[in-house]
Order: C-alpha cells, then structure tokens, then sequence
C-alpha cells in the first residue's frame, strides 16, 4: 500500500483504530464461553489491561485496585507520587486552575521537582502490600539510575517507558543505556517501549524484553504530532508490532513477546479493535480517568504534557458529570450509558462472543474491514 | 479492495450508505409508470417498507397503519408492549427526563419488567383485527420461549432479530436454537438477522428463512460500533448480502430469500441507495419516528439502547418540530420539507423514474458512484 | 478508477470539483493577455456565463444586465415572473418568513398559481428590448405547450432544462416529448440538460442540440442527493461530458457541443476548476444572489424547491451582509474581500494567467490535481 | 497515483503536510547532537528558517531580531516599511477595525500608496547596522525598477516572490523579465518562487537561482484556491521540488539549489514534515505573528491579502492570549504550551533525535506514512 507523495518520495498508508471495524464472522458464541485472561513472562492476569503510569489515573491505590480487578496497574516512578509526599494539595490545585497555558505551566513546575528515591520504594512497598502485581515506569534516561531502587524495593516488573523508545541510542555526552545487557542483568522482566513500526519492535524484542510497547503518544489527547511531525496511525502500528512478534517467535523458536497497545484508546470498541489488530493487551489511561477512584478527580494529562521545555499533551479538566462510575464499573460495567465508556472489558467480552472467539489470542485473527 | 491495515493485516475498504450516489442514464421514465410492490413468501406489499420493532414507533396501531399504507409494521414482542397491560405514561416519563444518563437507566429499568406472554397474544389479535399482515420480533435468546405463543396467536410473519445473529450459536450453558430445524418445524415464514456479511447471509438462507435482515446496529443512532468496535458499512454488508442471494438461488434452483437492509437510512435518498445496492425491503425505524401518529412522541432509541449491561444506543428526544406530518405524510408524501424525511417511497418512485426503471428489483442493477 | 463496494457491485469513484485543484505550469501570461470569449451557435459572449433560471436570481432586468455584462441571462418561463404580474410583494413577504417549513410551503403555494402564457411574451419582449440575447428555460413536461410562445416572441435561445433529464423519456400516458424531432423542427438554437454521465450527454449531443447542460441538482444549496440517492460529483460529470463532446465531434465530422457546467460552483476558483475540467461555460445561480440587483434581495433557492410534492433545496435567506457589490463587481471586480465570491471572471481571467493559458479552451487542458 | 477524475482526464493525488507523518526507525539520538544549521551560497545560518516577507511580521527590527536567532529575515520592499516613513500608525488603525471587509479595504487603500525608493535603502541599512544576513522581497512585476536599489544599498541576497512564479513569462505589453539573464548580471545571490512541481521549479532552478521557494499560497491563511482555483498539496510540492533538485544538481554536476518551503506550516510538527518532505529551509510567517516584537500586534495577513482587484487573504486578528512569547520563544523555546507553536525548531530537533537523524539533509530521507 505504498503511494506516492511526490517523485522520488513515498510513503505506506496507514490506518487509525477508528478507521477500521470488526465484521461478524458466521459463528457466534455465548458471551459466558469467553475468557480474557491474559499471562505475561508468570504473572497472570484476569483481563489484557495495563493501566498508563500517568499521574492522573494511577496512584499506589489505584494501582491496586486495578490489579485487584484483573489488570496491571503500573505507577510513575518519575510522577508526582515519587516527588512529593502527598501531592493531594497539588492536584487539587491544578484542577482549580482555569487557564490552559498556566495548567501547563503549573505541570512544567510541579514535575521539576526533584524525585526522592525513597518514595519510589516506598509506593512500591504499599502496592506490594495491596497483594498485586506491582510495577513502576521509569524513563530510558533514568533507567541506569533509578531501576535498581525499585528492584530493590520488590516491584514485580519494569516499565522502561519514553514516547519513542529504540534499542540503539546514539549519544556522544556520556553513558547510555545498552536496553539488551541491562535486560539480560535483571531478574525482573521488562517491558519496554513506546515504538510505532516493525523493525523497531523487533529490535526491542530482541533485547530480552517480556512485552513492547505500541504507540508514540499521538493521539486526541497528545500531540507528538502537532509538535514532532511523528505519528503512526495505531491500527497499522499495532499489526506491524504484531508481525514482528510472529518473527521474533520464529528466529526464536517459541519466545513470545507481548505487544500491548498504548494510544488512540478511548471505548470498549477502540479496544476491540486494538486486539483485533493483534495486540495482546491495551494500555488505557484516559478512559480510566471518568472513574471515581482517579486520583486527579477526572482530569486526565498525558505523562508527556509536563515536558519542561516541549510539552506534548494538554491537561484536559474533569467533565461536569464526572464521575461515571467506580473503577470496577469502568472496567466492568454494568453501563448505563452507551457510549462505550463503561464496561469497557464487557464490551470486548462480548465483541468476541458476537464474532464466535472465545479467547484474546483467537480474537486478533478476526476479520476487518476498513470503514472510511 | 483488500488493502494492508499492517504487515499480515488485511482488511476490505467497505462502504457506507452516503459514500455512495445513484448515477442517471440514459432513459427516463414517467413516475406514474413505476411500481413499489414487494412480495414476500405469501404476502404483497404496495411498498418495500418493514418498519423496525422499536417501541418508539411501532404500537400495534401503527403497525396496524404501516399496513395499512402498503407495508409490513413489526411489533417488538420482548418490548414494552409485552411488558406492561399499558406503557403510555411510561412513554410521557421518558420523554420529560432532560438528563442522557438518567434516560437510559429509566430505559434499562422499563425493560427489566418482565414480559407477559398473555400480551403477546393480546397484542398480535389486536393487530390481525386491524386487517393487516403481522409480525412480532423475537430475540434468538427467548425465541424457544416465546415464539409459540405468537404462532398461537395467529401471526403471519415471525421476525427473529438481534444486533449480530448467525446460523451457529455456540454455548456450553443449555439448549441453543437450533435455527435450521427450528424454522423447518413451522407455519410460518420467518425472517432473521442481522447479519453483516456474505458468508453469514448464506448460512442464514440456508437455515430456510424467507428474509435475512442485513446490519447489525450500528449507524448515527446506536453505537454498536463504539461499544463492541463491529461495524460493517451498509452499502457494502447489502452489497455481499445480495451476491449470497444470488449464490443461494443459484445452488436452490430458485429459492429467493429477500434482503431487508438495516441500518444508515434516514432520508428517501437512503432508501434508493439501499435499493440500488442490491436490498429488497428497507427497515426503518427513526424515519418513522418524525410521525405524527409514533407512540413516543417524537423520540427514538434503537431497540438495542436498554440493553441491562451494555446500552448501545441513545434515547433520541423528539425534536421542537415534531411531528413532521402524519404517518401517511412520512411514507407517501406530499412533502413540505426539503430534507428527504417526508414523502420517503415518492422519493424512491421518483428517483427510479428519473433513472429510467419501472420496478425495485431492476433498480437494483442502476449504476453507482462512489462520491467521497 | 471501478472500486468494488461488495460482491458483484461495483462503482467508479467520482470527484467534486473541490476535490480538484489547478497545478500552475512552467509559464505564466500577462492577464490582459487572456481572453473569456464564448460563442454558440451563432451568439458571442465576452464570458462563458450562463445565469441559471432561478427567480431568486433572474428577472426581465438581471436577465438584461447580465447581457449587458457579456453573459447570457435565462428567465425561467415557468417561473414567479410568468404566473404573476408583480411579484415584487411575494419576494418581499418571502424575505420576511422566519420558519424554513413557512417558506417552503410559501414557495409551493407561490408556484402553484398557473402559468399566464402571455407574460412569457411580455418577458421576452422587454428583454429584447434590452439589446441583448435572450433565453428561457422551459421544463421538459411543459416544452410541447409553452415553447412555440416563447420562439413567437422572439427569444433567441431555447433552453429545456430538468433536474434529470434524458433523450428518452418513456411514458405510458399520453405523448411524450421526442426530442430530436423537436430541435430538428425548430429555428432557434436549444440548450438541454441537466445530465450527469457520458452516455447520456452523448444522446442528448446527438438531438441537435446547440449545448448541453451538466449537473442534476446536488450540490450545497439543492438536496437531490437527500431526497433521491441521485448524484456525480461534478469534476467527473463534466469531463464524461466533455469526453462525449470530443467523440460527438468526431463522429459527426465537426458538430461542437458546448457543455455547460451548473452545480458546486460557488466561487471563482470553482468556475476556474469547472473549466479546467471541460466545460465550455458555467451556469451560476447562488453565486449572483450577492448582487444588490438581485430580485429575491440576497435569497436563494434552486428552482427545484418548489417542487410540489418533493422539494429538493431550501430558500436560503440572504446574509446580513448583502448586498456584497453590484452584478458588476460581483461579475467584473475589483474584489474587495478575499473569499473568490467577487470579480468572479477577473479570478478565471488570473487563473489562466498565472497558469499561461490564453483562452478557455486551450485552459481546459491545465493540469489537476486530486487535493483531497 | 495518477487517478480518472472523468474520461479522458486524469490528475494526480498530491498530499497536504497534515496528511502525512514521520516514523521512527530503530536508531534514536541525543538531542544535543542534532545540527540545523543551513547554508546557502556563502550565508550560513543556524537554523533553517526564513521569514515570510510579511508587513505583519517582518519590520527591519523583527528581521534583524530573525537573523540574530539564526534565520534568515526578509523585508518586503514593495510593502508598508517602503510605503511610509513609520507605519506603526496604520499597523494600529487596522488592528482597532472590527470588520473583515474593511479590513481589506482599508489593506487595500494602505498598500495604494506609492512605493518610495529612498526607503528601500532606508531599511535595508538599518538591516545591515544590524549585523544580519539582509534579504528584501521584490515582485517580478518590479524586479527591472526596484532591484538596483537594493543591490546599491548592500542587500545580501534578493528573493524574486510572486503567488505563482515560472522561469518564461508571457506578455505582449511591454518588456517582462527575464530571469536568467538578469540572476547572471547579478553580483548577489537569488532566492525565487513560488513555484508547485517539478517542470517550473527545474526551470527556475536553470536561471541560476541560489533558492526556490514551492508553494503558491493556497492554505489556511490564504485563499488561492478559493480565488483561482490553484492549489498544490504542500507535500506533494515539496517532494516534487526536490526531486527536480537532484535532477538539476546531476544535469549541473553539482550545483546544489535550495528548496524552502513556503504554506501550510502552523505549528514545529509541520517544519518536521517539510524537512521530511525534502525541504532545505521552511518560510515562516503566521507562526512568527504570536511573538510579542510582531509589528502588526498579533495580527496576521498574507501579501497577497491587499491586491487591488483580487485580494486572496483575510486579515486575521490578534489572538485575545496574544503575545504566545517572545520571537526567542517562538524560535528556540522553551515552550509553556503543547500546541507545537513555540519552540518551534526545539521542537524540530527533538523529531530528527527520536527518529536518530543528526543533521538536516539526512532528515529528509526518513521515513513518512500516510495518515488519512
């Protein structure tokens, strides 16, 4: 699908989640047949859900609560709840505020402050105590330094997590991160990411890592692409991740490397979609946001809206009618509304019973149509 | 069409209704010499009309007067009808909530009244003491349950419908129905759906039924599509459906099963469309709705919006123009209105006329362009 | 350029002309270096402008000014002007309707008053007297009772037009209109239309006729795609068109046809892209209703929204801004806003310059580009 | 991808900057190793950046301010600074106008007034005083009667601009430029354009031009397209420009010419995908209008916004958040919004650092898709 943007450049099309759709198949299979279980390296979880680290939906209770649910909270060990003690006062703070450019002013300021490796352990040690699977998201640049603090501590698994994430970084100032000798060093698995093409995903594959990540933060709620001209739609994203991990198991003979999708992610539907394409899980922060429990009463900002010199994600305040319901409602419904905002994991259950899967991994294999 | 969504993704462009326009000829014809009649099994209607058992348009009056005008009205037998001796009052509460959320719940709440099988009954002679032919819907889930009482009854048609039906329903909890055998062993003709693609219309021919409905909810006013990311646009679900027709005719020597689009009409211009693409018969269920005779008062909601768990549609309030005309005024015209929502067949008749074809089945050879 | 909607329907993709955009070549010209002439048949124009037969827009006396401007004004003779003495007070009480269903029903009842076969002469009469050519339109249906008062009173120019309109009518109800015969038969030169495809514009050629119009209606100010499913963007409607010109040529031995380009064009790019495209001319409407000469002062409605029974368009009201210039600005410039609805042939004249074209036809073979 | 718009006319699809994105690759770099620098005939320049000859945003002050960020300012020597001896006055008097069309108007009658010679070489010694590269804009309608100024005052370069400009200008009133002749007399290197494909830019690259600018201002900001009807997708343009570059740079055995992409450039993202596109240097002139040392206060016009008869532009007022920053900020950040407005080559830097390119040239190599 590759066309041509002008003599002597071209370019492959790709599409958007919302660009495409599931079609019925001639089977279909009652939705209490169907199971969403989900196992990444020995930890098992009940639904294919990694909540983003970002402040705004994953504190050391909410991390909890969604792995009590069934997914993998992961919190920011770079975020607020690593810099400050209680940045209660300080969220409250940022919702009052009622100007865009001074919300991201705030963000800019409050994420300058320096973090205390101590509360990185602590957090970790509370969500341990929550009797999850724990996991913390350090950036690629601070990997070296703050990694070891959490393994430490105990966290289950790392997210080694920046927008555009690649296993060969050229630096001329100092040390840089070597992601395959890390890897292999550690006892904890590491998922590893975001990347947005094939031979990208390959390479992180290739460095040990148990999951990657798909997605470069472009989507209705960043703006890698206003600011960085850098987008991969994430249904061709996603699918191309996905060829790699069927590749990577067949040089392998047999190591799975999970793809989990991160963007462009709002409904029941959207998520639908994403395993569809091939994902094996769904990174979700925004649509955690409408619940109760979000530490930022419904506010929602990506983790790359704080950038200090160039950020990429607006702070989006609380809708009046926030909020929709529980986490557990959010993610397990029952909904009463139809905008596919509300049992989001219903949703998918019975997208795949209507179309006749029984399981995630069977799911991605069903038939697409492109719808625009 | 296939286009690579990824590397290993393929998918068909499919297209919607409004991408599509009906291109002239060469000939034209007068409008007085075209014919709308549409025959199904044993029964004739002066137009190609079924209307949608939502409880937002069809009473057993109105379905008494959509019969009365040439079509075939279809009364919802799991819907509030059934449910409740009189659901007037239950009408005039919906309409006076202002709040989306709490509609829907009031939706959720009517519907979890259970159905009494005596109304049923009640309801369908009420109708056959209108003179007119009858149907009742009926979900796949209770038609084991329910579909004799309406045989009972004396109805003509059985209309057994939900969002996404196949031929195999697979379950491990209980008996499943068996559609097959189950439409084998009765009196009267059946029509099924929906369904969305060539393979499943084939199978639902197969299972012996006089029509398959084609879509699957999912256009402007039910989000299917956001809720469990199915979707397939109805120009091209119509278009694979007629190909399944002519396929099956062919390995039948000649049994016709009609196809009963579903989905993404509004205006007289869709229903041409629809015709154009290979359909039958239209079902519509919100164009009814700007009558001035429908029993919600202007209002409309997809008979998937109360769904207990998962709502997939809203409840539309009537607008401050409603009604637009009587019943007869919205099907037959005249129109005073230049939206294509009144006069919905005189658009049809006229649009064929200026094409040059005298009868819907021709029509459905005229030759379209994709516009967008 | 056939895509595939679904099994066993295909259709071609058709563009709008704002889809399309002029590439400047390796040359430019001097803009008093351009001529606009355009004859047919035996009558010259400084402008290839046909002004379309809306009441809205063409009165006795626009029909004159437009003359006088180098165009070719068109009274419709089916129109306000031929049923009323004065209908000077019925556009004013028009204007003061407030209700979009009020004024379609006004305009319904307004054109429901009988023809005064009379008034076509006296109109006629005083155009003549105006010193320039003169034309009516007459409807198809109306041709065979109307046209001979017309060519009695001199008119020069006899144009039938229909929303669609084809060679060959059929009818089984009384005589129908043979409209080669009746060209043949006739002194005065015809313009016929609206068509939209290859085939039929040939048939049409192949009547005699002196030009042939292109367009069917739809477009932003006329719903012939909302309320009968029939549209071809104009792009292609008129380069089929013009393809069938070139062959008609070819197979009569040098008979050049002109093809008249009416619908989507609101600006002086579109009449550019119109041009560039194929047509020989446009046929404006909506576009002259900024003049302060015009008589529904500032309203539109095409003329199929008065249809009795199936209106097709809406009376637009005129904006608080009008009138934005006299028939002469708006026609001839100087603009003095930027939004191309001035100087509407001062914009072509540069289009051809900057582009180095000299005359419309040698520009009909500028190249495009699909923007969209 | 040439496509049939109608038989027997093609064209082929170009590609707005907004239609097309950067992929990462699997190499990403440190950002402090990235270079931008640009350099054209003997001028280097830290960033690739010339600013849009507009009164809006470029007075001496603004330009010199440019070229002590690293870009190159180009002052319009046919606009107000050459106009009046201080325009402030009149830049205040349209900024207090509440009305578009006389807002052009009053354009119109400002730029009237005759051009004083004297004051081109008034402003151009200001410009060198200043220690900057100096550059003035001059129509090819003026080139023969205002160059000479310029060049006598000491300019450093002269930019030949017009909306559409070719290499073979056709006129019979009088003597026209010729551009190869004169850029040959020449002692300082010539920036041309604009141009949109591939044939008029080799052509003016074979005039021995140092640059040439693509783009004919069609995009948000101008209304070229509404006026004329010309419009060339810009990355489509840009990628044709520069393959006409290569061609001209092998048929020369080396002469390199310039590419700078003028339209459809808002935000830092957009630069990205000019570069990437194949551009050298992108122009720059609504984006500059949000720094606080903008002359015209916030406000933005594009030159082609006064013309006399056919202005193809509006004056766009001041934003009521107006100033964004100051030139610095917009230019070099850091940014405190996430819109892509500020920072804007910070933010160029870090897309050639995520996508693991060090230096302009080589950016134009990486990868793009299509996004819709």
């Amino acid at each position: 699908m590759s066309v041509e943007i002008g003599m002597g450049k071209s370019a492959r099309r790709a599409y958007h989640l919302d660009e495409v759709a599931i079609v019925p198949s001639r089977r279909t299979r009652d939705v209490n047949d169907t199971s969403l279980a989900w196992q990444i390296d020995a930890f098992r979880f009940d639904l294919p859900l990694v909540a983003t680290p970002s402040d705004a939906t994953m504190s050391p209770q909410t991390a909890i609560e969604v792995g009590r649910l069934g997914g993998l909270g992961i919190l920011n060990a770079e975020g607020l709840w690593t810099r400050y003690d209680d940045p209660t006062k300080l969220l409250e703070e940022l919702a009052s505020l009622s100007d865009d450019s001074r919300r991201t002013r705030r963000l800019q300021e409050a994420y300058a402050e320096p973090i205390k490796p101590e509360l990185i352990s602590d957090r970790i040690r509370i969500m341990r105590e929550g009797g999850v699977t724990t996991a913390v998201r350090i950036s690629p640049q601070h990997t070296l330094e703050l990694a070891l603090e959490a393994i430490a501590a105990g966290v289950d698994l790392l997210v080694i997590q920046g927008a555009v994430v690649s296993a060969e970084h050229v630096t001329t100032s100092g040390p840089t991160l070597n992601l395959k000798q890390f890897i292999a060093d550690l006892d904890v698995p590491v998922i590893v990411g975001g990347c947005a093409n094939y031979q990208t995903a390959l390479h992180l594959m290739r460095t040990g890592a148990a999951g990657v990540i798909v997605g470069t933060g472009a989507d209705k709620w960043a703006t890698e692409d206003e600011v960085l001209g850098i987008r991969v739609p994430m249904a061709t994203a996603i699918s191309d991740a996905a060829a790699a991990r069927r590749d990577y198991l067949d040089e392998t003979g047999g190591r799975y490397v999970h793809v989990i999708a991160d963007g462009e992610l709002q409904t029941s539907g959207d998520i639908a979609r994403a395993i569809a394409c091939g994902a094996d899980a769904v990174m979700l922060g925004q649509p955690l946001s409408v619940a109760a429990e979000a530490p930022a009463g419904g506010a929602w900002w990506h983790p790359m809206a704080s950038h200090p010199k160039l950020p990429r994600g607006s702070y989006v305040p609380a809708t009046s009618d926030w909020p929709l319901g529980s986490l557990e409602t959010v993610v397990d419904g029952p909904a009463d509304d139809p905008n596919g905002w509300l049992n989001l994991f219903g949703g998918l259950r019975r997208s795949m019973a209507k179309t006749g899967y029984s399981d995630v991994k069977a799911f991605q294999k069903v038939d697409l149509v492109v719808t625009r």
